[in-house]
């Protein structure tokens, strides 16, 4: 097992790293402030961790209500956040009780706004299950739901006591889910960590072929990224935007698509492919450097080519991001392998030439 | 005009009470961030005051966006914050943009938890209309919507840039609004401000009869009560709980007859007269104490009798309070006029009984 530490003051916490974490009570008992739990997960994870965890927490004498939802993220929505809120008011839970999410990026993110709203704030625990909750969204406390007009517009700043990343559940996780979690392991690559960027183009089939050490050591080297840049920025006023390489463009494509029909990950590889034109269009990045980007995505088995909408809907959404400022649109662009930036120098048009060149 | 702080590092900010305010512009400009704005307020407030505050906003040349809500805490909902998050969207408000709320409690609840929400957070200033906003719920960042199994149960703590508190806007205030906002001032005279008590015997007739002079004391001396509570304890882990007396059973009454039907000031008045007669049924003060504080909401013209509902509903209600510890009920209860404390001594027979003495 690996711990890191995402410093942030007192509201520091682990990320454990390892297999079989799910059966480790020595890990979740010093997070848990009382013998209460709540267990967020969903439909497809229930029937395959859920006993675990629960038998888990069962040795420590908590006694855990699990709130099960349905799958996906069209169901990251208010009215599925409203059921953990009625399920947790039934239960009477307190503001010490702890809300466990266990699942992947769309229980993270409910399950993370849900506690930061209980009361005005509970504590609450990540065990993510999936690849992408494993490298990206279970660190660092950003929690949210869609909304029809946006992805993850409503929500909070909300970091966890715990992130228990237990590389075993992989095992059982779908391939394409597996490859568009690779999505965002190969963006710390990209945007500021060239050696990890090398080590994946040499080792991107045995991560696909599942080899456990090659999982572990992605996991790990993501999340000390990540535990780095959340340090140095935890709101997002400067480095934390660059982790959102790809998405201006990717969540415009997950809206756009609604919101499921193109996972997270996938989304992301065609948004990281704009943006890599876009880049080179003005002259930040060669054309090698694309061709490479590009190669690395499509051994990955990952999408680089973004869905058919027009050009102007593409902008039409992006209008929403979270970073626009001003009414102009900052990008995340990239000035080679490791180094990113957040740019509005790109012209609308520039913007648009790049959608069409990257979209069927 | 009074200006007070509440000290919290670097989420600190002011309070500035006086008359006229609506029209400074120079109060209001250091707390923009940019030239852009929206403007949360109701259907009752929107034409008495709304005009006032976006000439002022014209003056500083901020684009400023209305967005008028039904009134009353029955709309304390999901649903009316929805249509928040659907007019932000609509307009592309930026995470830069300031949400203004301009009304009472209930506006100021809701569009302080859309803006601690929006884009993960928006800046946010309260320019409350009410006594009841003015002295007590605009300050100190608690922000929330109701849910039908319990008052407040979803929120954010959520600190304003800027309170400003125009005692002109109480010119408009129906009689029982008023009445309702002198129960929390009251509290901060039992809670932990004898002297101020006593003024408020002296003068209670000045304030009904809406003396400016009178008013705008009582305001600035409820908020130098709240900054300090709020700066020694922003987020409720010790002494801040304290402002919850009668809120216990305050809530109750307001959930059990339905939100709206009694005013929160209302709740809270009779609340605090069932805390009082619990805190002289267990010892710890004496009926002269009980008669004082009774004679005090009287003159005020409170209600000092919650409504009739089963002991015991109340208690069902009570349970959902998030002051619960351990399925334990803790009560703010008083040692004094001047004194209160936070204790589970109680038993439910005590608790019950004090409700069937002082419920019609």
């Amino acid at each position: 097992m690996q711990t890191l530490k995402v410093s942030l003051a007192e509201r520091s916490y682990p990320i454990h790293i390892g297999v079989n974490l799910l059966s480790r009570a020595d890990l979740l008992q010093p997070h848990l402030k009382n013998k209460k739990a709540v267990v967020v997960t969903n439909v497809t994870v229930a029937p395959l961790y859920l006993d675990r965890l629960m038998a888990t927490l069962g040795v420590l004498g908590v006694d855990a209500l699990p709130v099960i939802l349905l799958d996906g993220e069209r169901y990251k929505t208010w009215e599925t956040l409203n059921q953990i809120f009625d399920a947790l008011l039934d239960a009477h839970c307190e503001r010490s009780t702890t809300l466990i999410a266990l699942g992947g990026g769309v229980i993270g993110d409910m399950g993370g706004f849900a506690a930061s709203c209980y009361q005005r704030g509970m504590p609450f625990i990540q065990v993510p299950t999936t690849l992408l909750s494993q490298v990206d969204s279970s660190v660092g406390g950003k929690t949210a739901i869609n909304h029809p007009l946006g992805k993850n517009m409503i929500g909070a700043f909300y970091q966890p006591q715990l992130v228990l990343a237990d590389i075993s559940t992989l095992d059982t996780l779908p391939d394409r889910e597996l490859r568009a979690g690779l999505a965002e392991v190969i963006k710390y690559g990209l945007i500021r960590d060239p050696e990890f960027f090398d080590w994946l183009e040499a080792n991107i089939q045995l991560l696909l072929a599942r080899d456990r050490q090659a999982l572990a050591y992605a996991v790990q080297r993501s999340c000390a990224n990540k535990a780095d840049v959340v340090a140095a920025d935890e709101r997002e006023t400067g480095e934390r935007a660059l982790l959102n390489l790809g998405h201006t463009f990717g969540h415009a494509i997950e809206t756009g698509m609604g919101y499921g029909e193109w996972l997270h990950g996938e989304a992301i590889s065609a948004g990281t492919l704009i943006a890599m034109d876009l880049s080179c269009r003005i002259g930040l990045v060669t054309v090698d450097d694309v061709f490479r980007v590009k190669k690395l995505f499509i051994n990955a088995g990952l999408p680089v080519r973004g869905p058919q909408m027009p050009a102007e809907r593409y902008l039409e959404l992006m209008r929403h991001d979270k970073k626009v400022q001003d009414g102009k649109l900052r990008l995340v662009l990239m000035k080679g392998i490791g180094e990113a930036i957040v740019s509005d120098v790109a012209s609308e048009r520039e913007i648009l030439a790049s959608i069409s060149a990257c979209c069927t």
